[in-house]
């Protein structure tokens, strides 16, 4: 049985939220999983000395109306969100804590935070709207995450994880790891696409 | 007669090196020609904020491995010189000057300076190297290319291909430019082959 992918990304990320409509039938194809690892790219920019790509001069610009392009070209939903950059820590931390009890149920959760955010440009940052979501498209009981939210191992968990992922490397979202092999950006899924067809060069 | 897709690229960038091992082809592929553009990345970095990409922290050692690994797919000699970040105004002033005489001429000159430099790590920085491997390789007057590297016109000249370039959005080796359309990097050929084959979306 091959390894996952592991898929870095975070919730903030535009192309990570573009590379949700990819990287699961990407992986499939190939006979692969993915193994979903939100983290806080803003922590990792504190040591790579980037800031958001969208607000930077001159690239700002052309990333912008790269991913409208690619969200044309993926047939995902794609506005711009009033609250930009989106405060990633409270849906990281419940992914985590949801990741825990039901795999499955996490991937979902990323899924519909990314598609409030991203896909129609709603306010997912504060525990409550991230427990609120969690409870009307899930049934997750909202209380139940808001008080997990607060919790300090819940907390510490997704500290552990984001440096874990900072230790691999990763310092983009999204990120892939393939048995070792780092690619960086939905730009690469042509790319990962035959390296996983044939074992890679 | 469709437009040709302007190529602008850096002769100290390694993506843009890499770059000419594909942008003929999938020109040709599709009917089109290339115009080939070099700039000065430091230029336009002084505006955007970016440093060379392999000197960055944690980013760097994933674009040397990333770079390496795109060599290899693209079956094109890679070496890192030692004299890095390279220094590429008389190349690029060569450059213009040739393909005011022969287009033809001008992009077999950026070839064989990338290939000096990025396939056998040689140093390719100072107007007598430039011009001896212009004599050397292609049998242009060395003499001659020496005195229009220092004459006031052909300097003036690049400095207006860099203002154009910038002007024009440009921030990175390789951007290409299709028929208004900015794409940014060696991870756009597959978008960039089918959005020629489709017309665009």
């Amino acid at each position: 049985m091959p390894e996952p992918i592991a898929f870095y990304f975070d919730f903030s990320s535009p192309y990570g939220y573009l590379a949700t409509f990819k990287v699961d039938e990407i992986a499939a194809r190939h006979g692969r999983t993915v193994d979903w690892r939100p983290f806080l790219l803003g922590i990792v920019m504190q040591q790579t000395g980037m800031t958001p790509l969208v607000t930077q001069p001159i690239r700002g610009p052309y990333f912008r109306h790269d991913l409208e392009r690619l969200a044309r070209d993926y047939r995902a939903p794609f506005v711009w969100p009033e609250n930009f950059p989106f405060h990633s820590v409270a849906a990281s931390r419940a992914f985590y804590w949801l990741m825990d009890r039901d795999r499955e149920l996490a991937v979902r959760f990323a899924r519909t935070i990314y598609h409030a955010y991203w896909g129609e440009g709603r306010d997912v940052t504060k525990p409550r709207q991230v427990a609120d979501e969690a409870s009307d498209k899930l049934g997750v009981a909202a209380d139940e995450l808001l008080a997990a939210l607060a919790d300090d191992s819940v907390k510490a968990r997704l500290k552990d994880e984001v440096d874990k992922t900072m230790a691999r490397g990763v310092f983009g979202s999204p990120m892939f790891d393939i048995d070792g092999e780092l690619f960086w950006g939905c730009d690469k899924f042509a790319e990962i696409d035959r390296w996983l067809a044939t074992g890679g060069w």
